[in-house]
């Protein structure tokens, strides 16, 4: 059995890994860490079966890093800092749900989280957990950054035309997203009847803090295709809908005049043909919400508009299932050796 | 055309409100009032086109009294007593939906509000203000309470059976509120992934907060049938329901044996045939939220469960309409003698 | 009084459009019809307040046109063509909700909707129902063909830069929708359990039925613009979102080189200044459907994207207010020389 | 690995039990059926993975039934009760969902369902699926009626009253569930317009359906405790809420003057200490939908109401899980000798 404890538990990320760890055959809860609510049990805080509510949780400094053989870090971008530095000072493996090491050049975790990034060195050693992208490297690693459910729908989305070479001008993102993926503290925008019977976009048009990771990971990809940087470059409009869990990337795309409709389906189909937690859709289907909705699944389908050159690329997952949680539990199961979807399926 | 301010104007009672003034034609709204957002505009705190969203918001120390013949008080128990009676004190009529003037009785504002009552002269002069029970007092009224949400919905539902003297035993009144009834002020229970997808009773089996208000309006109609206090109860029980606005009440009686249902069905005829925003459903009818969703009505089933003596009275308002600011504009009318139902419906 | 009758009363534009007027000072509903509930009352088929529910349903049949001035048709695409036309025979105004009456071109009518087009002659007089576009012609018509909710969003947040001469390349319209755009009928699409919890892109690269309309009338405009055919063209994707009513379209825009963010801004700015029902965000803001939800009107936010000549329109409306019935009375308060906005704000 | 057959696959039942069966260890899906969709595949039906899409669909006719252990029937009440006779002439073990074999009286069947019961002497054989009330003849049965949802959430909240003669005078069960325990045949109740932003109560005050099922397994329970019949009697009011899966049943007991608030608790803590799908809240909690959505369990919680006798049972399952589908996998453990919540937890 591994040991393993979880910072920062109490939010959606750490009830949702808590619920898939339980049903993991290998996974052994040591302990959950909250600052605001230690001395109280997991049920004091959520409704859920006494199963999973028997959980103690203790402050972060009483958790005993000698305890556990893998830490899940589901504190907030410039919190989880410190706290994986110490656990990775103790020799314990980690995967990181914030921000904090998924940006490979430290200048630009600095200006878009506008924080100091104290753990450089760490940092040089963090593997992006996708495993779609990364999963030689994330079977080697100590450290895996899980990335944001933004981007996991969007990378996930352009990839192979990336690695195709196809990706050109300007494409479009058009993101939308339920309500947990604006966490658990209370305010305004997760109000209730603020969200309910609406449809918001936010932080549209600016450089919205999800952009650098979409740009670095298919920045990287292109590369290989020996695409010149700035020859595309991504429109990211994440909106809030109605829902509770659920992330729907609609992605435009203006493709490159010699690629045929056939060639860009072949392009998908041959990138995830042997991905188990990746699908593509038949043709004349699109990814809804409804496709990934409580599994740790991504959904693709292609529309091509007649009389253009646009490609629709419908991306869909769960944000907590591929979007989080359950993408970090893959990343587990990379790591350690277990068959990939143990736990997930 | 009579000039309105309204102290606490950026909840949702005052959005209400706001928007109901605005098609009343003898209402000006002169100034609005608001401590955290004093100095922005309506717009800048909802989103709301720009007729309603053009007014100023003010400190209620810069509210001029004097502008004004009518004062609307939208802030939470407690904070109303003193702005009421300043208003009061220069001579502007006032509708409080606060519950500071709802009851008579000041020792049981205490215990239940568990907050001094600082009013007590005024509070003699208030007049509660469901028109349906107490029109000729507030039409002379310079002071007037408007009724709580449930305790309007359980109050209408009931209040012929009390006139009749046929209430006895124990009440149920098992209601189903939408989350507005709770407030802006973000909190966990109103975060929508909390409230979404779920079904919550809160406060049951204790002395809710707005029972008292149902007993003393329900218990001095039954003085005028000669009841005794004791021969009955209600046990209250609210629920959270997903959803923006709308109340229902599903209430379970024992009739008295000697009691017909052909005897029910034409007290209830009586009582409502005039009101112009109270109606009751045909038999076979069950009132059910949508029935007074965006209206400012109340509409009453009545349901006889067969070989029992048990009467299923179901009584549906939006908490935001007859509920609340619907009521309060009612009540204005009343109180300046425009048609009750002006810009009502 | 005006004298109305409304045929296909019982769909959702119905419930509407009767909500309207009753509000409206000038309007007297003498008929409604359906063919499947005829002999019963309106309040049979929908859970409203007795004012509105106490009116018959009759067939189409018997509905007297010569009782009434002025017909609401809110019967499907193709069905209305027969009735639309007999009113116009019995010398009664008409506004259609339906398709049948939009496209000044009866050959891609037909191909649009799959119907022939058996009124041509009737089709020559009809006018688009759009005032900010068209508000002299409406004033003068006998036949107003109301437009589409999703044309209406996208035309409206679009008008600007046609009549400016800067639509260029792929437009695109990311547009998300109510449920109650769907219609009355049940199906599996409007299943509460397959739309909750959901957004579901449908009809999307395909010509959906709406596109031909923004054309039509995005390229009456450019031509008067000087601007040439096939310089532009809109890629629509439709989205269901889990919501009643509302509509919100993103739509992305690549700017002529030589047009600058002021510009743009003061050629929205003059278009809609005196605009009742149009109203602009500030700097800044973006639409949300909250913005219109319960409203009349539509909200347009500017949005540049940084570093891209990437325009960023949202445009909001409630897709039964603006976008249907509220826009009939609109249109009907021109036809008939009342204030544009009686009954509607 | 037992080899499973499936009728009625393609309504949300079905869908359920697909999801659990294939996280169960010893479970393999031999067939699937529908009438409607034969030749299609169940990911044609629903927007699922490919794991559980690739499943083929086929009519009842060419389920061979020789190559199935067990079979699950998903049908609508009366049209199950052939094929659960065939299955049982072929020797296969069968679990019900349809109320068809739950009612031992035949009589009270063909009352409640108006539909002749052909079956007579397999319903003699039937084990009424409530493991916590039937665990050894469940073990021992060929064929299982699973219980209904509504009947589950109130059997559970009450069975303990009854095993220890604690039942009396008129029962109240104010109950509220999810949408999709009305199935998904499209109908105007399901409308998503309809039934968003509404609660609703619904045949209530009549002999619902599923009454005589309470009746039958709690007066079954009293008899043990030598209740007579007419002691007790239940008002059983169902409401529907817009939400996607979930139930809570808030349900009223007079207590008897000598039983005492700890007495009582002791006797449900005594109930169910051992259950491994059932558990109690703490005293002060009251169960919510939330505490078992998405789960098998059921959560019960007990309020008393101080200064009456009255008792509030708060009884919340997962209409889909511990209502249906889970309980069915559940028995399908206890029947084949599986541990109880292989798969389910």
């Amino acid at each position: 059995m591994i040991k393993i404890g979880i910072y920062g538990a109490t939010g959606y990320t750490g009830l949702e890994l808590l619920k898939l760890l339980q049903r993991h055959p290998a996974a052994e809860i040591v302990w959950l860490t909250s600052e605001n609510s230690a001395g109280q049990q997991f049920g004091d805080v959520f409704t859920v079966p006494p199963a999973i509510g028997k959980h103690a949780l203790v402050a972060s400094a009483a958790a005993d890093l000698s305890a556990v053989d893998l830490v899940f870090c589901c504190l907030p971008h410039a919190v989880s800092l410190e706290p994986v530095a110490r656990a990775r000072a103790a020799g314990v493996k980690v995967i990181d749900l914030s921000a904090d090491y998924r940006l490979k050049d430290p200048a630009i975790y600095e200006k878009t989280y506008n924080h100091a990034h104290t753990q450089r060195e760490l940092l040089a050693q963090a593997v992006y957990g996708l495993p779609e992208l990364h999963r030689a490297e994330i079977a080697g690693a100590s450290l895996v950054a899980n990335p944001g459910c933004y981007p996991t729908s969007v990378i996930l989305g352009l990839a192979p035309l990336a690695h195709a070479g196809w990706l050109a001008g300007t494409v479009i993102s058009d993101s939308k997203s339920g309500i947990s993926g604006a966490g658990r503290s209370p305010s305004l925008k997760t109000h209730f009847v603020e969200a309910n019977e609406n449809v918001s976009p936010y932080n549209i048009g600016r450089v919205h803090r999800h952009l650098p990771e979409m740009e670095q990971e298919l920045g990287n990809i292109c590369k290989s295709a020996n695409q010149q940087a700035g020859e595309w470059k991504i429109v990211f409009s994440p909106h809030l809908t109605p829902i509770s869990r659920g992330m729907l990337s609609t992605i435009y795309v203006a493709l490159p005049e010699d690629v045929s409709e056939a060639g860009v389906r072949a392009a998908y189909e041959a990138k995830y043909a042997d991905e188990p937690l990746v699908y593509m859709l038949k043709p004349g289907q699109v990814a809804t919400m409804g496709h990934t909705t409580n599994t740790n699944s991504c959904a693709i389908g292609l529309t091509f508009v007649p009389g253009t050159r646009t490609l629709i690329v419908t991306s869909s997952i769960d944000n907590l299932g591929k979007g989080a949680s359950g993408a970090a539990v893959q990343n587990m199961n990379v790591m350690l050796g277990f068959a990939e979807t143990t736990g997930l399926m």
